[in-house]
């Protein structure tokens, strides 16, 4: 607006090297160099500006992402861009659509489940997006528990076909993306019955609308469920509702790679492992930790950058003011967010390597390593989406008022984000899974059965139940080995502490509902060991750039510290520390945030976000706000007019005492 | 819908009188018939409908709020209503309007800070709303810091006037409810400014637009500030922004009680104590308490009425699901956030009281408790409008998938609640301001001084400071002394610990500012034993009906022992009690969620809303909740028509792979 760089000063006093740092939070070189082109490439397209979302009704709104989408299309053919690159650019595009889920679930399920001749079969028109499709999972009445939906499929061997249908008002498909009012096929997920006889839940592919002009098929209806939480977020998106009423499908359109109806309607298994459904979890769940850092740490850097320009109180003899970042309040609340997002980056990278792992095992048939990264995967998309949405509204609370409204950003940014907590797994549930992955692990203790990964640590549970921290003054809390060993001991104990009380139940499933809020906190303090864990691990590695490492060192021991401080009572009641090393730990904090401090604008810059982004005044680069926000008020449709529309009917009436004869 | 009770069997588990809980809920029965009588009248009226909101862009939902602001004051004056019954039409219309600015700020202050002649001059206009007006303070760049607004009014002697102005961008004045489209006028502060001398804020009546065509007066620039976090929430007021070029307004319209300008332009004080403002702030901020618990109360009655509805998992044999509010860990999110309301109405209530005997004693002039009763409703409205904006958000997540729809209710109440952590002082800034108050109270010990109301057990630190929990078995933590000794104490030894770092600093500013963050968290204790101790003493009092103070001290004990729980690192490492007395506490708790279990569905009925007030079909009376959804969902305008508007331009080139040469 005015050229000029207003956090320059910020900028200036940073003490490590910016530019390696933007290399180590893109992962490498080349990752980098994609997101900084693509993201350019789209912040510069007048057809992806998004600052007018919040104003638009939601037809004008949903019109917009079809344009969108389209365009993004058309610009990855243009220029034949990469699968890497166009999904990139999708995600720089920033506005939920309908081909989120035709790339991000329908094609991987196909990919996943087909066999062979099916993908021959669907995955090069789907590719061309000739068919646009969608996943049909949840049902209305049922989200969580996949294994009671209620659609069937049942085989009819006259016709060779499956009949799908909706029995029931509740087991309507409810929910899925792109499904209302785009979709022309979806894997449809629902019971398969043959000759009466139950087989589970099983998916197909079902034409929903008509390829010509678009209508949904006979005995098919489809809508959009309505709205949803925030001004644009998720109401770009047609989620949708679907009931079939007796709707057919050949036989091949049964997903059929695990299990497959014969022509004489015998259910029969092949030889492919049914464990591949856990390793395309494992996939979908360390993307949403991927998607967790980069969420969290756009909220951060409008924070940052924020509480950098403003200021308020503390001025003495008409200076300026004091900026809201020096005080420790902010920092105490900004400084271990801007920590958890440089920790979920890299937990998520190693959670990109474990997929990679897994898979490989997979094809070898070694299944040995599988329930863990199952387990391992849950339990951090549980935490990092839990942590990332929470910590999202605290940032828009860090902006004060000005975090309110729709052009800091922040309020889209949380509504969008916040259903991560409950799709893919409700977080609590798969925090229950965690926590009976653990307690089966405790159990095997000394026998052949070897704790892996990352319950490794619970091999050395002798020695983790002798624990007690050395810790004698605040420094000593910034040894890796030092934080880790009582993130460990923690976790370790918290683990034996529920087995032990589970072992007083005579029904272990009996225990297990009545226990559930203890297992669950147990499971935070695993999945808590496996974040700082990862960070400790990716700070042994070689880092280049001046000063890169220091700082990320000093995020490193921020994360640790501040979880010890929020959950002081499980350290010190378990005995693994004592009241005196807590307060070591807070007294190290104060100190790290300090040295956070002069660094904190520059750690924001490294993300690399554009403006476009970003989209948020507050978090503009250059800092330049107020005359920004004032411009952007005017915007608004309420200043098209400088009187109102409803003034003469509603309120001259009330100030011309006339009220009483008005008809309103 | 189908006129079933699907919740009958949950009523029926009920072990306390329903009807006599509603009476305590009310305050009084004269309190609950109140309440009943207008809450059915708003909701039988047809132009107070609320269901359409979420759809509604910014103009149309702006129109509607005139439209029901204008029908509501209608009704008023048709049924010659009192203005406490106005107030709860207006609060049972539930939706932001200028109105709540003109009733609950521009009114009041001009009873605060206006002369007797002022008063007789502005009041009558103001109460036959023939003139509108708001309260116009926050500035672009100054929320917080009231003393650093840069408006200014310049006393011109010459024509006996004040010249308002806005000298820099950043004293636009922004934020202010009703200011953007509709007040006539606004009290305005500025900074007075007599012979280039600068006399501090204060208040002035300025007339900001035409009473005959609505035109903003010469000088005057006023518009909307734009889209703020929701669907409807707060975009049904303008809040505006406002900037003057020299305004002038006649002498006699600053707010002069306290102090005044003479025709000579001499700056004087009256006899009338400045403390008065803080008796208005008192008030101010007791309102929000109570209006914390009416928000939180809404959303737990959603998510219980809704958690007895949804079932998932847990079927054997085909049979009924499990209910999901059977679940442990649904019950340790729930039960504590249905204790909160109880307990935030309750402390809500002794607010109310602590307010009139401060307006007694300052009509006295007795300011001896004013400091106590200023710091101690600051808390509690940090207190208690943070929990309730978390506990919000937390029922909107127990809600599962389905709480993300805006027909929910849960979205729309969020963000149409959350401000209230932000307006009228910042959440952390009061804790600050309440952590002064006590470390002078800490610092005041052993001297005359006698620490008063709230902070009473001070004066029993040598004691506090020797406690030890003398808890033994899970049935102690019961006992009403046990939990308010083990809360006193804690409270007490944060608050010394903070006094005893911070005389580790010379300058006492600089250990303020250094330990802002323990300080915060000692304040947050204080506050906690607060509400505890209030719900504590509510059950001293004789509560008729059956089972109803039993079911309250269950209430009582759950929330005690809750925060206990989410805070027992303080509890532990201050030495109040051990861990094993921590562990006795969480079982104590799970025995209570047990108690809780059969009562929770009739302990939200206790609130007695209506269908139309809840807003939400996840929580309607009826638990008819599926069949609900289903047809709303039809009620989307993206549901107007089966092929989306956009197909032809956006979606069939894709399918068609013409994309490349389409013209989006």
């Amino acid at each position: 607006m005015d050229g000029v760089d207003h956090l320059a000063f910020e900028r200036n006093k940073a003490q490590f090297d910016v530019e390696e740092m933007k290399i180590v939070w893109a992962g490498s070189r080349e990752d980098f160099e994609l997101s900084d082109r693509i993201s350019r490439l789209v912040a510069s397209d007048p057809v992806f500006r998004k600052d007018d979302r919040a104003v638009l009704g939601r037809k004008e709104l949903f019109k917009n992402t079809l344009r969108k989408a389209a365009h993004a299309w058309k610009r990855v053919i243009e220029l034949r861009l990469s699968e890497r690159e166009a999904y990139k650019l999708r995600s720089f595009v920033d506005q939920p659509a309908f081909t989120d889920l035709h790339w991000g679930m329908f094609v991987p399920a196909i990919l996943g489940s087909g066999t062979d001749e099916q993908q021959q079969k669907w995955l090069p028109l789907a590719y061309r997006m000739q068919i646009i499709g969608c996943y049909a999972q949840t049902e209305l009445g049922h989200g969580s528990n996949v294994q009671g939906l209620e659609t069937t499929a049942t085989f009819d061997p006259k016709t060779d076909e499956f009949v799908i249908h909706s029995p029931t008002l509740t087991s309507s498909k409810w929910w899925p993306g792109g499904l209302g009012k785009v979709s022309t096929h979806a894997v449809v997920y629902a019971r398969l019955i043959i000759d009466g006889q139950d087989y589970g839940v099983h998916g197909f592919i079902v034409q929903l609308r008509s390829l010509d002009n678009h209508l949904p098929l006979p005995g098919i209806t489809i809508g959009d469920i309505g709205m949803k939480f925030g001004n644009a977020a998720y109401n770009t998106m047609d989620n949708g509702v679907l009931t079939f009423d007796h709707v057919r499908i050949p036989r091949n359109q049964m997903l059929m790679r695990v299990s497959q109806v014969t022509r004489e309607g015998k259910y029969v298994h092949s030889n492919v492992p049914k464990q591949l459904v856990y390793g395309t979890m494992v996939n979908v769940r360390q993307k949403i930790v991927a998607d967790a850092s980069v969420a969290l740490s756009r909220a951060v850097c409008i924070a940052t950058r924020y509480s950098a320009v403003r200021r308020q109180f503390g001025s003495h003899n008409g200076g300026l003011e004091t900026q809201v970042i020096d005080y420790k309040t902010q920092q105490s609340r900004l400084f271990p967010l801007l920590a958890s997002a440089y920790a979920f980056r890299f937990v998520g990278e190693w959670l990109q390597w474990l997929y990679t792992d897994v898979t490989e095992r997979l094809k070898a048939n070694d299944f040995s390593t599988l329930p863990e990264a199952h387990a391992c995967t849950a339990g951090l998309k549980s935490l990092t989406t839990t942590s990332t949405a929470d910590g999202i509204e605290e940032c828009r609370k860090l902006c004060g008022g000005h975090g309110y409204l729709c052009s800091s950003g922040l309020p889209e940014l949380f509504a969008v984000y916040v259903p991560a907590c409950t799709y893919e797994g409700d977080n609590i549930v798969l925090l229950l899974q965690v926590s009976r992955h653990l307690m089966k692990t405790v159990s095997q203790l000394g026998t052949g059965n070897k704790p892996v990964g990352t319950t490794a640590y619970m091999a050395r549970m002798e020695q983790l139940m002798q624990y007690h921290s050395n810790v004698k003054k605040a420094e000593d809390w910034l040894k890796p080995n030092v934080v880790l060993e009582a993130f460990e001991a923690r976790a370790a104990r918290m683990c034996v502490a529920c087995a032990q009380n589970l072992s007083k139940f005579t029904n272990p499933e009996e225990g297990f509902q009545e226990l559930a809020a203890d297992l669950v906190e147990a499971a935070v303090a695993h999945c808590q060991l496996i974040v700082v864990s990862k960070f400790i691990e990716k700070l042994q590695q070689d880092i280049p750039g001046k000063g890169v490492k220091e700082i990320l060192e000093v995020l490193c021991s921020v994360y640790a510290l501040f979880l010890l401080h929020k959950h002081l009572g499980d350290f010190i009641s378990t005995g693994c520390i004592d009241p005196k090393q807590g307060s070591l730990a807070s007294e190290q904090l104060r100190n790290l945030y300090s040295q956070v401090r002069p660094n904190a604008v520059a750690l924001v810059d490294a993300y690399n976000y554009t403006d476009h982004y970003l989209g948020s005044i507050l978090g503009c680069y250059d800092g330049n706000v107020y005359p920004k926000l004032y411009e952007e008020a005017w915007k608004d449709p309420l200043n098209d007019s400088v009187v109102p529309d409803g003034f003469k009917e509603f309120i001259q009436p009330m100030l011309k005492q006339q009220l009483r004869n008005a008809r309103l």
